[in-house]
């Protein structure tokens, strides 16, 4: 790798105590990578300590979000060793996120230097208890200091990194969101970009209020079929068979979905990618049929979906933690941490660099 | 005032030089005004030199766009004095922004605070032909170093200043956007907020290489009426009256379209508030009926439509600037600039202060 090694980073990394609980995404890792783009023309990436970012204050991020991301684990796996999932499909998402905004892709062959550098670097910082990892979010932000609304000339890409526990959603009550949108027919909702998110969070703070966990997003075009929920998939089961909205572009590809599919498929259970009419969805789990939903994603893995609620309605899934959820559930992260023979070529083991 | 002034503010406003060309929005006043809310309590504001924000890499703002701002201007009037054109609506309006992202709203106060402070602070840099102003931009962002998909714990708010040279949008071609949207119905249409600019960016790339100069949205519920463009509404002259879109909740409440609401009923013109269909207005555009257009916005003033193209087809105004348009335009400068009479109320005038 060509990759600049900041001298400071063999301390940085040395001097990092792993604190006693770990959360999830709020512990962050003490080195990061970084690399700029100026007028499309990337530099070599650099692994340097962790630190804040000085982004002058009229910089494109902060005033038009002007920003994409992705979410990915480093998974400590059977043996001691270290290995990402499907590292490529990130680097390919994030390309697309990128276009949406009218930013430069990060290039496949820099992405990956980014996240193998650091959890290179940061290999002792994988924690080895299954379902947890070394969450890693590489970035891309617009800097360049001018007010108008047009695209950067000037960015700058990161991957920083954060041990984290498994990501507890526990059994998740969903709220059918009927009313908010988090991206628009024609929008950004196919690609990882901030806005999306900042779209959602009204929605999440008026459900907890409520007592629930989680937005379940209609389609913005039709308002009655399912999409997803703000940062995972969404499958039902049916009489033993997976039902999940298809890719109708509103609805961010998941990884972790398009993964289940496969799997699912190989484990032999039929999978219908289809429109979900959202009242047909509640008829269902009223009447027994539809017997377990789930939740996926890289964060969430599987997480079973207790309840769906649709304003003084509640129902309730039959079976939660159902079968075929704990059977995807196992045999996904079985793969992941290296337990089950890597069947799909998924596993990208990254070799460990001592400071 | 409370506000703190750092020391060093007046060494950097007298070392400041005003470049000879200003452009919009591009030459930075040196010095900016802050404040910072953690838990929902707020800091004293600050007149600080104008320097980088130092922001964690895992701040909220960077990964889920959780920001949103303001655009204003403070204008040299006849006499040599400085004022604010209606501050309290840009303070409301950032209220209801913050809002719609689980923001805490910036005090009022504050808010004006901010843009007095350093507006008296930089008196000497607004600049003094017609059309040109000291553009002040308001901006709040979450800061918390956290991955989780939640509203920050923190904030910080900044007013940014300016001197720009008038916008020079020229004669506007626009683009009939058919395909993306800037938000969505139940989305953040209706607030200023950084996830619409990023969402039209793409847009106004294609168009440009297509020789046009900004998207006209369509309404993302109906796919057929005119919502606005990306930074300014807009209106359509037919028969003498002016025609405008309806607060429809996808669309920014412009104060420059309510001041040329006001402004034109008392200059003895009927104005409608109400959905326009985009292909009754091209047909009207082709008889002559409609034979004017413009945009409107606090950066745009009042800005003339020269042709508007759909597909294949170009539709051309009939008057190019019309004299509806002109004046209006000249009659609300002639407001900001303190040439006419403040009828409405509209200016605060700011008293300057020396360093
Ligand atoms: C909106 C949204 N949908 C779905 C997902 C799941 O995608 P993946 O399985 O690639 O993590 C995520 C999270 O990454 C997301 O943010
Ligand atoms: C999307 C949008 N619409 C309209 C406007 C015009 O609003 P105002 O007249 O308050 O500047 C703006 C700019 O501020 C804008 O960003």
């Amino acid at each position: 790798m060509s990759v600049y090694i900041d001298p400071a980073v063999a301390g940085h990394l040395r001097g990092f105590e792993m604190p006693e609980r770990l959360g999830f995404g709020t512990v962050m890792a003490p080195v990061m990578f970084r690399a700029v783009c100026q007028d499309g023309c990337w530099s070599g990436g650099e692994l340097v300590p962790y630190a804040p970012l000085a982004l002058d204050p009229a910089a494109k991020v902060l005033h038009y979000a002007q920003s994409c991301f992705e979410g990915m684990k480093a998974y400590r796996t059977l043996g001691g060793g270290v290995s990402l999932f499907r590292p490529e499909r990130n680097a390919a998402r994030m390309a697309h996120s990128a276009e949406r905004l009218c930013m430069p892709a990060v290039p496949e062959s820099l992405f990956m230097e980014g996240v193998r550098t650091i959890t290179a670097y940061c290999a002792n910082l994988v924690p080895a208890s299954s379902g947890e990892s070394l969450y890693l979010r590489p970035f891309l932000i617009g800097t360049q200091p001018d007010l108008a609304v047009s695209a950067s000339t000037s960015y700058e890409f990161y991957v920083i990194a954060s041990p984290s526990a498994a990501y507890h959603a526990g059994h998740m009550r969903l709220w059918v969101e009927r009313e908010d949108s988090r991206a628009a027919v024609g929008g950004t909702g196919d690609a990882k970009v901030g806005g999306n998110y900042a779209a959602s969070l009204l929605s999440i703070s008026r459900l907890k209020a409520r007592g629930y966990d989680q937005s379940l997003w209609l389609n913005p075009g039709n308002r009655h079929t399912v999409d997803e929920l703000s940062g995972m998939n969404f499958f039902a089961v049916m009489e033993g068979e997976l039902h999940t909205p298809r890719l109708n572009g509103s609805i961010l590809e998941g990884i972790t979905r398009d993964s289940l599919i496969q799997l699912a498929d190989a484990l032999g259970y039929t999978v219908h990618e289809r429109d979900i009419d959202i009242d047909d969805l509640l008829a269902l789990v009223k009447s027994g049929t539809c017997s377990e939903a789930f939740a996926c994603g890289t964060a969430a893995i599987v997480s079973p979906v207790s309840l769906l609620g649709d304003g003084e309605q509640q129902y309730e899934l039959a079976q939660v933690p159902g079968p075929v959820a704990e059977h995807l559930r196992q045999s996904l992260l079985d793969i992941q941490e290296g337990r089950a023979e890597d069947r799909f070529g998924w596993m990208e083991a990254v070799e460990p660099v001592t400071t």
